[in-house]
């Protein structure tokens, strides 16, 4: 018989949402921490460029906020990656302000359902969630290493 | 006034624990790839080597598992790092082994308590918890620049 406490609500939504944007915030330092020119051009063990890395979680959180609450999931791997550090970072802002808007329209039901996302991956909408912001810390991490063997300081990992 | 969906249910007590061991299902993966010399010696950019990591991860699961659940918070930097990479496992293990018993002792009202985890940092269990596996995800990341330095294909990310 299952233990009742294993149904105890451990996150709820608006935490789950200051959880996700105190990660972007702290990813927004790391790629300001990047020189340019590294940022497109630096890697490591055949790696991709960080500026690459970033443009996957943004081809991700974009469409993937979008179907979270919509349930319909758009493909953007065409988007161009922007030429400069400053249009990177434009394109972030846009999409930290766009899931702070959408995301009060998740139902309260909807977490739980089973989607597939980007209708590749079957999963519930929190576990969707889960990956999209668990891909970011991973990245993330890859690019603390691609900054420290740049000789660089990143931004405290703890600071959200 | 606050959106009620803001409430909702995200993520309950089962599911964070899947998440948890799923991590550290990929985790274990990680150290496995390793091969023993470079898990103890191969840095980057005057970073740790992943033995180190993996040590402070260890240093945060065991006592931390058993904080959130007691409210008491030991703390066990002095343990030493074990010798070679099987020993490490064989204390990865054990220590998963410990979260999956603990566990469902967490009371339902535990997860929104504050507490000052090892006595040092302030914050609500969920956000507690989600900081260890956070922090996880974070170093595990840069084991994978580490093992694409040394020529060896890291785990996917997406198997757990």
């Amino acid at each position: 018989m299952e233990n009742d406490t294993l149904k105890a609500l451990v996150i709820d939504s608006k935490s789950f949402l200051e959880h996700w944007q105190g990660h972007r915030r702290l990813t927004r330092r790391v790629i300001e921490a990047f020189p340019e020119k590294d940022l497109y051009s630096f890697t490591i063990g055949g790696m991709r460029t960080f500026s690459e890395m970033v443009m996957e979680l943004i081809k991700i959180a974009k469409p993937g906020i979008a179907g979270v609450v919509s349930g319909t999931w758009k493909e953007i791997d065409h988007m161009p990656t922007p030429d400069t550090k400053e249009e990177i970072l434009a394109l972030w802002d846009e999409i930290t302000e766009s899931i702070d808007t959408l995301w009060p329209q998740i139902t309260s039901s909807r977490f739980l359902e089973k989607d597939v996302a980007f209708g590749l991956y079957e999963n519930y909408i929190y576990g969707s969630l889960l990956y999209f912001v668990d891909n970011e810390i991973h990245h993330r991490g890859q690019g603390y290493v691609y900054l420290r063997a740049l000789g660089i300081t990143p931004p405290p990992f703890w600071e959200r």
